[in-house]
């Protein structure tokens, strides 16, 4: 049995975090080789224009179209801690989300799923009032999404205790910690920049269910979906594996 | 027949114009007298909270919610000329109409009419390109939704060549020039504040069909709805005759 | 000897917190009354012409003229805490004072002293490394600035290092902690309605150096400058003891 | 003679048009060969931290720091005409050339001139109202500002009427029409792309007095300062003839 049939994974990346005049990413040379795009919705990233743009090309490749809503903060992309209420992230959330609804209704095309982005990702993930909101904020406008989530955290137990359908994230780019949670980015190491341990780290999950964490520790993992980010790591696994 | 009887016209207000920390409007106070409520997406006024809490006042006093898209110019509040392209109008609408989708949906509310605002809505009367990017974008996000426009202008031909079902918006407080468009906002008697010419203007053009030019000459309207702000003209207007 | 004789201390407020469209606070009236206005500089609340407006409202009043900085958090008020590095609230300070500079300039009037605002102040109230990069920006934009800060707190320790002179503020209508610091404003009893109470915590800290916690000790103050919110509490403390 | 001894320009360069993160234009590259540059100051491009970096930049190359304030539309990139009344241009520009002498300050660099962006700078440039407006926050400001506008247009006369000195601008890259101004943007050939017709017309303006303009006319010039975008225009220019 080869490799290519053994692996079933979701590949997510997170998209349309060009503004105006700035471009960011390179979500054109992405999109072949992933299975569903994470749309930013304007508040952290992203703009009305980028968006419909970002959708027309998933669309044309097939990709699966999901709302990746963050914190109102353009200037800090979202990965800013921001003291908001859980009221504020759920009206933030449900507008985000409706705003992508929108872009992709005039397409015809569907929103399947929705993955908050950042710092508002790592506060769902150990806060459950945030979670909570998050999870209702998704039911609330459609039930149907699914929530893409930290695997193994908080949000994912909010999506199922809002009856939502969840998918756990695995992360093939970012060090993990012995407790299951990411290295934080201002922190050395907190990001692989060598393909091979990319790669190696994606099948260690997808394919045996665990990561190695920072400290040398197993950490076992359910991997629904694969968060690739970053062009050479990406194209790289999906050229030999996908 | 009393004039209660003869006088069936459709009452819509802009709403949702508050913003974090600042109050405008007397949305509360409005809503009992209005069958619409044009609801600020975000970009001229309002935000995610605010629009929820205005949908929950609509749906509580069973009144219409449309979308109230606009510039993207709090500072300006919609009010001043921008020189979007109709791509860049097409895309700030699909996004506006659908954050408001998702407001509504999140309440089980219905989103029925679009409405632009302010200096777009002046835009659209005049701008057959921009009428049209507007048309299509209403059309391309639901087809059933109305659009509501400037009785006699571009935008009411651009939605009924789009196919969409139009009404024709006459203003109670606003003078009107010989050529049926309204006398500028920084000219002096562009809103009347005498509420008895009001509640005239208002009769003559949904009993009548017409309105008294500045000129003093009488032009032809069809009301299909009627925009009302200030709380003593409407609320005196409805006291009154509806 | 009267009472009038005895007091002496700088009254100031929070002011130029309109936005566009939307009026906030009475700066007019409140205006007469104190000596240092706080001037938003655009960041978590006013604009360039509210700026503009309030400095000559000051400068006609002979009312001292500071900068009152926030967080880059327009719908959040500057409330909201934000993750920002030192670095960027260094770069957002200088900015910010730099803004009033040009508004002060253009009308001959002088920026005389700054005082951080809302979530900013209290972080930088215990933040050492955000209190010595707040202190760090205003000496270098100039030395000659005063720094207003929570009495008893980093922020003052950061500005005497820094070289500045410092002006220790106490609240009359906020309630105190027994720690010295404030009781947050989301919990009951933050803010004082009650106008007597007001007056007596002014009086107790101004003329008698302490004030009393909710837990009901008496803390030791240096009340070099008392804020002044709400024109009820403001008019009447100045006209009984001013 | 050699060709070096005779030129003798101020080449200008708009720069720090970065935004949190999104990086645009080649700063590091461009700055030094110019010997002046413009500094965006936040409503149209830039923020605190990039201005910072900009004015640090220009400081260690001894090349001269102004303000390039522009409209408030970062999603525009000032790019797009405003309705702004010149009350809201003088208040907007007194606000931006105020943040950048404080950065300046921060730095013990100084604010030379000032520069208006894209929209604001062609508006200015046929405006005298608008043109007036802006020399006189610049004047308002610091009466020992240069003020740099398009050769032969309004904001010259603007300029001189309220006291400043003035630079009469000319752009080597950019096509001009037969009554002095340029080809607009979205016009093709527009901006010149073929470096030796760059540096053909940058010759021709400074040394000669003149710019071919795309109707074959000449036009006379008086370049005091001369605008260049693009490192490879640039770089080739200064390479050859500075």
């Amino acid at each position: 049995m080869s490799l290519a049939q053994r692996i079933q994974v979701d590949l997510n990346c997170d998209m349309a975090e060009s503004f105006g005049p700035y471009t960011l990413g390179h979500d054109e040379l992405i999109m072949p080789h992933i299975t569903s795009a994470n749309i930013a919705c304007g508040f952290h990233a992203g703009d009305p224009s980028v968006m419909r743009k970002t959708v027309a090309l998933a669309k044309a490749h097939g990709v699966r179209v999901g709302a990746h809503p963050g914190y109102p903060d353009l200037a800090g992309f979202g990965r800013r801690q921001m003291g908001l209420t859980p009221h504020e992230i759920y009206d933030g959330l449900v507008y985000q989300i409706g705003a992508l609804l929108g872009v992709a209704r005039s397409q015809n095309a569907e929103v399947t799923h929705v993955k908050v982005h950042g710092a508002l990702y790592n506060a769902a993930a150990v806060d459950e009032r945030l979670a909570t909101a998050i999870a209702r904020a998704i039911r609330d406008v459609d039930s149907a999404l699914w929530l893409v989530g930290m695997c193994g955290s908080e949000i994912i137990e909010a999506g199922l205790t809002a009856g939502l359908r969840v998918a756990r994230e695995v992360f093939a780019d970012r060090a993990y910690q012995a407790d299951g949670t990411l290295v934080p980015r201002n922190l050395p190491g907190a990001v692989h920049t060598d393909v091979s341990l990319v790669v190696r780290q994606a099948l260690d999950m997808v394919t045996k269910g665990f990561v190695t964490a920072v400290s040398g520790e197993r950490i076992p993992v359910s991997a629904d979906t694969m968060c690739t980010r970053g062009r050479a790591a990406c194209s790289s696994f999906c050229e030999h594996y996908a």
